[in-house]
């Protein structure tokens, strides 16, 4: 019974690392596929997000039968319930992933955005693309400098998200009613796919240290422009 | 044992209600806050939103303390496991709203968008309104036919959402800058609190009939303007 619990947990524990590679290939490859405008790279995105939410079933199925048949208490219950729930962020994420594609496929072959909303975006990219590697990282390593690595590249996301805003509300900036409406949207998506990696990073340093002191719920969410929080 | 079991499976499902209900009236206030640019109403939909945090932390402590002192099978694994996810769905629905009350009260005096964009969004925060108070019936009454409702009034809502980006992109509709960004967000916020509601009432659903036939995920996500999906 034992044995078969820890071969489960093991399993359990792999699949979220295997669901975090795909989560980190799918921003890699949307990122470009918009940078570069390049339609089979968004395709293949919009394809394998398939891959992702099978694996968040199996996981989720997995710790039920888990929880059903080994009633886990202490570390071993926690770790199944951050399982569940890092399996819902790490499917939002590639569904985040999947958004980018389709946009990048809208536009196909032109680039979605130009000029220095480009700029921004292509940089927002990069560091979700960061973002992502990280949460693969961390999951297989439980490092927690990782962790903390998570947080600053997500801060730096914010701040280009930011300036994202000064620029599409700039007048003097050339951008179409398309380009306006795609810039807001790809730069929530990217803004949302790093409070996402910050929320996995911030549960798995709770299940590695205990430490409560940073809330496990998706932090500093950058909102609309103008308005203080 | 058995009777402390009982009293805390009753207490997680009051608790879902009391959330859902706090989620109706955030959804239905900041609705009208936006409608009407109320500056009050806008900051009792912020302040309130703490309420919410709370309860859904509340319901993950007594759903993990279920988990490890009762070590709950069956219908009863899965009314806690599901419970668990209920909570962080209707957190998210509250968020959603609140991301609605900051427009409101950023632009308040003025209403942040006008003319016949403001009609859509005005539209899409009350079929949003309808779908919080109904997704707060259906987790007090586990009545079908409101989960059939919900589905409804979110394709109802997507509709609009889809409306949306016809005006925002049509060039003869005079926007500005700002309002173009507010009215993609906004409609954005919206689309979402109802993909939302969906996924609770599918949810609810599942545990009522044990019917899998609809998946349990957000669904049916009406992305950006121009993406075939």
């Amino acid at each position: 019974m034992r044995e078969i619990f820890k071969q489960e947990m093991q399993e359990l524990g792999e699949s979220l690392v295997t669901m975090a590679g795909h989560v980190a290939t799918a921003i890699e490859q949307a990122a470009t596929a918009l940078k570069v405008a390049d339609l089979t790279l968004a395709e293949q995105v919009i394809d394998a997000d398939n891959a992702i939410d099978a694996l968040e079933n199996k996981i989720d199925d997995l710790g039920i039968s888990l929880l059903a048949r080994q009633a886990p208490v202490a570390t071993d219950l926690r770790v199944v319930v951050s399982g569940l729930q890092l399996s819902a962020t790490l499917e939002r994420m590639g569904d985040l992933a999947r958004h980018l594609a389709y946009v990048a496929r809208g536009r196909y072959p032109e680039p979605a955005v130009s000029g220095p909303m480009k700029d921004i975006l292509d940089k927002m990219g990069a560091q979700a693309t960061k973002v992502g590697t990280q949460v693969h990282q961390l999951l297989e390593t439980r490092d927690m400098n990782l962790a903390a690595a998570v947080e600053q590249e997500d801060e730096i996301l914010d701040a280009l998200h930011r300036d994202s805003f000064q620029v599409v509300l700039d007048d003097s900036q050339e951008l179409t009613r398309q380009e306006i409406v795609d810039s807001v949207l790809l730069g929530r998506y990217l803004e949302r796919f790093g409070d996402h990696g910050v929320s996995v990073a911030r549960r798995i340093s709770y299940l590695v240290t205990g430490d409560t002191s940073n809330a496990v719920r998706v932090p500093n969410e950058s909102g609309p422009s103008g308005e203080a929080r």
